[in-house]
Formats: C-alpha cells, structure tokens, sequence
C-alpha cells in the first residue's frame, strides 16, 4: 500500500520570509496530472474556490483560512499601523468577498469565521501590530490544517466501527485525502476500516455533473491499493439489489440541527434507494460542518452553477442546442435516510445532534 | 411546431427489383448529424443492433424482423428449390444468430420468433417457393413497422390521459420516436399529451453511460418544439424534492408476467425515487415488451457491456487507470413502484397484466 493520503496534503500553508502563500493540489487537473499551485492573493483564492482548483467542504474551509490570512498580508502592504481601522474594514470586506465564493459549504464560513473573531480577540492583546495580526492568522490556518488532519483520523476510526467485514460500500463525490487537508472524512472511514480488513471494497459513483467520483475517488483509492470499482450515478439501485453494498458513507457540505444533510448532487437519490434497499447510509463530517443555526435542511442556500458543467463533457457538447439546464450542485438528505453521523467525537443519530453538541 | 416525429421514419424497409435493404438512422451520430444507413446482410444487422447503430426496444424488434429478411434474400442466392431444407436450416440458424445480438430488451426475440412462425406457416401453402418466402418476410417486417407507429400512437392517446395539466414529466433514456419506427412510446404519451395541452415540459435524464437521454431526447425533443430541460442522472431526488416533477414515464425493454419492468440502468434508481416522494411512475410499451412466459424480473438476463462505456467520455477517460467497472445496461423496476403500464389496449396495474393479456 502507496499510503498516498499520508504523503500529500491537499492544500498548505509554505510559510516564507514575507508570511507565505497557500499552495494546493489542483484537482481539476486529476486524474491526468497532479500539480501544485500557489495562491498568494485574496482574488486568486476566491477564484481558486470558485472554480474548484479546490473543493470538498473541509478543504474549502482551510482555503478560506488561508485567503484570509493572504488579504492581511496584502493589505500591511497598503496600510501603517496609525490606520489600524481602516485596515481592519477592508480586511473584513475581503473577508465577505472570499466568504461569498461558494454559498452551500459551511465550513468557508466556519473557518472565515474564526479568523475573524481571532482578529477581535487581538484587539485586547497589549502591543499587538498589524504585522502581529497577519501572524495570528497565518498560525492559526496552520493550527486548523493539522486539525484537519487530526480530526479525520478520528471520524475514520469511529466509523471502521460501523463497516462490516469485507463489505462493499458505496460512496459519492470525493470525501477523500483530496477534500480535506488529508486522509478523508468518507474516505477516512474507508482508509480506517482498510487498515484493519483488507477484503473490503469501494464502489464509487461518477458524480456527473463533474465527475468527482470518477476522477478524483478512483484517483486516491487506486493510489493507496483500496479496490474501487467506478458505477454511473443510476447505476445504485443495481448495485444494491444484486446485494452488492452493504452500507454507504457520503462525505457532507453543511449539516442542519436536525441532521438534514446538503452534499454533492445526487446524494439524496443515494440515501433513498439505500432505504429502500435497506442498506444503511452514514454521513462522515467534522462537526465544523454541523450548522446549528439552521433548523432544517430547507434553509440551507445551494449554489446552481454553470449550464455547461452538465451539457460539455471532455470538451464537447453532449445533447441537443436549445435543450435548458439546472445546475443545482447540491442536494439535501432528509434526516429521517440517515442511519448516522460520523464525526470525531463519536457517532450520532441525527435527532442526536442538538443535545450532543449545542454545549 | 415541425414535427419532426412524422417526418422521419428511424428505420424502414426500401424496397428494390432484388428485395431490397433495410434502412436506419445512425443513432450512435445524434446529436452531431443525422445520417441514415443501408443494412444489406445479416452480419451487418446483428453489427447494428449490437453497437448501437439502431438501439430502443421497439426499433430492435423491428431490426430482427429486418434482419430475417434480409437473410433469406442472402440465402437465395446460395441454394435452389430443391435444397429447401438446408435452406431453412441454415436460415433459422441465422436467426439465431441475429437474436444473441442483444439478449434483453424481448422485443427481438418477439420480432424473430413472428418471422420464424410466418415461415412455418408457408409450409402449409401451395406452390410455395424460397422467392416467395423471402417476401412473406419482407412483408412481413413492413407491416410490423407499421403496426409499430399505430401502436405508438394508441400509446400516446391512452397516457396522455394521466399527464396532469402543465405537468413536469420526467423520463429516463430514449423511448422515443428514434428507440421504435416513429412518434415513440413514453415519449409517444409526451407527444400526445403536449398537443392537448402545450405547457406541459419534459425533464431528461441524460443516462449514463451511453447518455441517450442528453443526446437523443433531447434531440428529438428540441426537433418538435416541446420544452425540455436536461438532468443529470443523480438529480432526479432534487427535482422531486423541488416539485418540478408531476410524474414519470419511461420505455421498458422487458415486462415480466408480474409486471417487473427491465429498462436502462438508472430507471429503478428513479422509480424508487419517485416512490419516496410520492411522484406516480409509469412505463409505456406494446403488449410485444410483456413477455409473460418469465414469472417475475429475477428471470430477466441483464446485459453487460463494455468497461470504456463507463471509462471513457468524448474519447477521454474520465478516471484512474486500475479502477474496476461493472456495466450493466438495464435494470429491473420493482412491480410495487409502478402506477401503471400504458399500452397500446389500456393502462394495466403491474398485476392485472396476467389475467388481462393472457388471452
């Protein structure tokens, strides 16, 4: 076993004379070539986010703490320290801008979130910088990348917990190496379990519209040895009745108070054949992707994106001219289809996760 | 509106001083162009029918009786009238061969087996010679194409019936006027129903792997001005969820007795999602899809094909190099999931088609 989750990260702070910059994997280049890019302002990291040189919920939000990190280091360019407010204003406009790059991901949020109240807080630091306060939010980027790391080994090793000897499981999109800083949240669960049964298996859905699944799934999986065999998003329903998975884990973008789920597209016709099927679906997520401040999932904002995602494959146009599309880019999982929520502190039902986390 | 569907025959018999060919639109073309093709031999028909060329249960029935004839002209050239009996030796022989071209869509087999009793029925006629039974057959597979378009429209006239006003109907693949000789069988209720009432529209799944869906109903659509709005196989739960879904309507390649219907890969996934949300599911085919000699869809043969159907898109792979692949190209619907089977005699409940056709 390659064990190739544990020799990249998929997005990193390379800390420099000057602060540093982000560097990612570029996962619109997978599986046909692995680069690296470097993002060293506020405007490529937006971009960066938007046209999904990095994506996966987990991912984004580290992207977002380092974006944020990057504005401050642009602006000591542009401000001295006896203009401290007026820094402190575009800092937070930059902050809005990065945020609004993709809406349905909470963890952007989340992570932004954080940089923010950590510039608050320094506020009642005595002799704090402008300089200081750039630091403070390139450590503290740092701090969540290694948290990421962390906290997925810890959502791999309580959901080993729930995969049966030798099962096979289905999974959709990536909630791999390459959707966090490493290891995985859905694929962490695969990775935990692999290390300790080496005759499961993977079943990856395409994940049309762009492909997710088949490019970036089949990628990391065949890299560390895990068998993975690439299904068509229809093709569930046959898979399950031909009792060929025995349970599902889906990665997520943002959790609601009562265990509504929003991930890729697609995954709620997932969780609906699994039920019907009787084959349990789970959910792996950090709980930095559990919003409590939503009540459901009808209240989370999913992002519709380009027509052309669903009607130009590899280049070219596959349907008719004058054909409409919806691109919804995600989907939302009624709680009553899940059989739980993985994250690092332990399995919940999601009737579970208020009282367990609103602490 | 053009009315495309009128204008085009997808695969007819042309007549000549020698007997003639048979001729089909190139399928595996649309949407880029639109080109028809001659099929002269048997060879070149069980070619067409296996790659797709012609594809659509009900145009393959039409294809097998095609081919039959077309093999009989062959074979005239190869034996004298007093070498009848290695004649039909060698002709049921093609048959045969024809019908392993694609196992299950039952359409073919039916087709096959009408031609085979029509020669065997010759046996009993006066003065009967391999010349006139070539042409038993070639007539044969006209008035089956024939049939096929009034049966497509009765089809049409019954399910419009249950095509609520303005509705969003959804279906899977292409059971249109290119899957049969003309006007189509879902797709037949959609033209019927669309020209009682035109604000009706038509969401498509595209229907990976071959993504007849994105390229042909789309196209055929578009062609007659009827709306239609293009889905990515995962995104029916969405759409449900979203209640721009009022109802389903697919083809089917094969009805067991007990109302089990065999159709593309996804079209279970999508039954089972329309169950859930409460959306009724309809399958619409001739009586000559219903093949009661098989108890339930246990006793269906799924067909697999090739591995790049999933691999590769647009001439470009679209995943790792060592994934596996498992390509099944139909899957079986549930009887409890359908709201009905539209027919060319009524709309029959999945349990009433025993004792209904059994005559």
């Amino acid at each position: 076993m390659s064990e190739f989750h544990s020799k990249i990260k998929t997005i990193e702070w390379h800390k420099t004379n000057d602060g540093g910059c982000s560097v990612m994997v570029d996962q619109t280049k997978i599986p046909h070539s692995f680069e690296y890019v470097e993002i060293k302002t506020l405007k490529e990291m937006y971009d960066a986010i938007k046209t999904m040189i990095v994506r996966g919920a987990p991912a984004i939000g580290i992207a977002g703490a380092h974006g944020c990190a990057l504005f401050a280091l642009e602006l000591l360019k542009k401000y001295r320290e006896e203009n401290g407010a007026e820094f402190l204003k575009e800092l937070y406009e930059g902050f809005e801008y990065l945020n609004s790059s993709r809406p349905t991901a909470v963890n952007l949020s989340w992570a932004i979130k954080k940089q923010k109240e950590l510039v608050e807080d320094s506020k009642n630091i005595p002799g704090m910088t402008l300089r200081k306060i750039a630091e403070l939010l390139i450590e503290n980027a740092i701090k969540l990348e290694n948290e990421d790391i962390e906290i997925n080994k810890k959502i791999g090793d309580f959901g080993a917990e729930i995969i049966p000897k030798g099962a096979g499981i289905l999974t959709h999109c990536n909630a791999g190496a390459l959707a966090t800083v490493g290891y995985g949240t859905a694929l962490g669960v695969v990775r935990s379990a692999f290390a300790k049964d080496n005759t499961i298996q993977v079943f990856a859905d395409e994940t049309r519209p762009r492909g997710q699944g088949a490019k970036i799934t089949t990628f990391e999986l065949v890299k560390d040895g895990i068998p993975v065999t690439l299904l068509t998003d229809g093709m569930c329903s046959y898979f399950m009745k031909n009792k060929m998975i025995d349970v599902v884990v889906v990665g997520a973008d943002r959790i609601a108070a009562n265990g509504d789920t929003a991930n890729k597209i697609g995954t709620s016709t997932v969780a609906i054949t699994a039920k019907y099927y009787g084959v349990p679906f789970y959910v792996a997520a950090p709980k930095s992707t559990i919003d409590l401040s939503i009540k459901s999932g009808d209240d989370i904002v999913i992002e519709l994106r380009d027509e052309e995602e669903v009607t130009v494959v590899n280049g070219k146009r596959i349907c008719a001219e004058g054909v409409k599309v919806i691109n919804p880019s995600f989907d939302v999982t009624d709680n009553a289809l899940i059989a739980g929520i993985i994250t690092e502190d332990g399995i919940f039902k999601p009737e579970e996760l208020k009282e367990k986390l609103q602490k």
